[in-house]
């Protein structure tokens, strides 16, 4: 039950600045599906033309990372703040970018592994090492 | 400051089942540096086996994720959980596995990015699109 | 589905501890309507007494901060604490208080900002900056 | 100690695109102070930029909501994310927009409260009631 | 709706990896049910074994903390983490195990009040006393 | 670096409201110490006398718990929220309370173990099995 209302083909395109976005998410997917995502910061306008114009130069512009790379790392981010939709759009993402069974058994591996590393650090407090330092 | 003592190389010699460890994690690392992160796990011998047992199952076995791949979802997963410790210590060894400096911008983006969709999707208490379904 | 049983009006009118704290709620709020979280705490009398006698003193007595913005920054937590149950019922409570979807749409603007920031100040470790010193 | 080295402005006056943004920085905020977050940020240009036009946008443009408002919200998630530096920066931010000892008290109280019904809600998964349905 | 395959009895006896942890459950336990948890990680034959095997040794195994106990806290860490599926399988377990409405009643009021005053103090950041040194 | 000042004991004896509680603290204790956090809370009377009140009533009058249970749940809770101070200061409570370092370990390996499941469990958004329910 979204806190909003999730905004239908038909109302979008009474509104030039959503149908924008609503064109541009299709024609850069190169797929006609808009995701509830999208259907929801419908509803404020400017929320929605910053956070695609972000994804766009953070997810799909090239980079020295590769597509299904970032993948996988938004999957980590989204499992470790508990976001269920997103773990659910971003795992179909990394699927549809080629990732396998086998590498999504391992990513699970490495989220569960610094889940129980990171809460020991933790409840340990460990001092940083200097060698670690930057410098 | 620490909620446990850190154990020296000294007093875990005279511990085999701790000194079997530190010599363990010299020897696959290649490195005389054992991090604070075992010698405060050293307290707790079972503990200790268990988690270098698994780290090296995750992180350093072969898989289908290459080790700068699983440092970088580390990384992530550290971020979010906040674990300074292990901000530092992953990302010393992202670097020491071959990390650029702009393979670092990306990943900062990409979780920044994450986070704020995270936190967007959550507020907006989005239903999953049937279409993410695995089956 | 609850990990305990939500009391119905019949139940609680058998439970004076009960009927005392439901009937003030609904004498505060000038409302018939008591929602589930009530009904859950139901179970464990003190817990509900406390509770509801710190969001009197807490939300409802007059103070420095408005109702309204003391229901935007209850959304904030809420959402960064991924509670969904809180979600709802504060967002509903805040349009109930007159926030209009403009000042929604800036509030998730600013939640979403402050997720990405938070990550990034973390992810980079920044030392704070003497001059943010409270003294 | 960050994970990266912090730009000083002799080095920023050597970077178009990073002195840039730190002279709108100062003239934005009218001030010659710029805090160490913009200078961590500087190594990634990218992200620097983005990272600043957001925030003019969100949090400096007029809206609906007033300067403070955004502060109290900006420290309430900034607390739930456990960022320290965040909570410095925005906590002297709100100071330096007006907010007083009684209303930093308030925001405390809320942010508390919250956190503390959230840990409730969340262990007795109690379900959303219709009356929250935003349709 | 889960992000990959649950395997069913019959799937599980045509993998002997699997079966052989499926059957080791139910000799445990000393019950013919498997929790939809096992079924999910059965995608992922290391990573099944890897977790049972920690859980037999950190849960089962004798030890210092009786099993309530353990239970106990380990409904704590999942509410925090708010693991929908963790809360209401280890409430089901510490009941189980003995766990009463009393102590289900005390053990919520401890996480609120610790969520509360965590806020709180990150909230202040407030130095660590030098009293509270482990050495 | 807090936020807000630390009150001294001079401070303190200013303030008759502040005074009684630092007062009662000393008495219920039964030691001279008054802790960080308390001193930080005493800018804010209603917020210190409430959260006192509320500590006094959870965690020390006589339940279903003994009071060790509930510091480990405290300790729990507060490793889980990344909360620094707190950590330190219930670590060193369970170890006045009686905490052996045998139960610190096992303490350690629950949250360990919880969190990497927590972590699983979310990253597989696996449905609660229907013997869960509590009705």
């Amino acid at each position: 039950m979204p806190t909003v209302k999730l905004w239908t083909d038909a109302e979008a395109s009474a509104n030039p600045r959503i149908q924008a976005v609503f064109d541009d998410i299709r024609a850069t997917r190169r797929s006609d599906f808009v995701n509830n995502f999208w259907r929801a910061l419908a509803n404020q306008p400017d929320l929605l033309e910053r956070t695609w114009a972000s994804i766009k130069q953070v997810m799909i512009a090239p980079g020295a990372l590769d597509p299904l790379t970032k993948e996988l790392i938004y999957i980590a981010v989204s499992v470790t703040n508990n976001c269920s939709y997103c773990i659910h759009s971003h795992t179909a993402a990394a699927r549809a970018k080629g990732m396998t069974e086998q590498q999504h058994a391992e990513l699970l591996a490495v989220i569960g592994m610094a889940s129980e590393t990171n809460a020991l650090a933790t409840a340990l407090q460990i001092p940083v090492d200097p060698e670690f330092s930057v410098e």
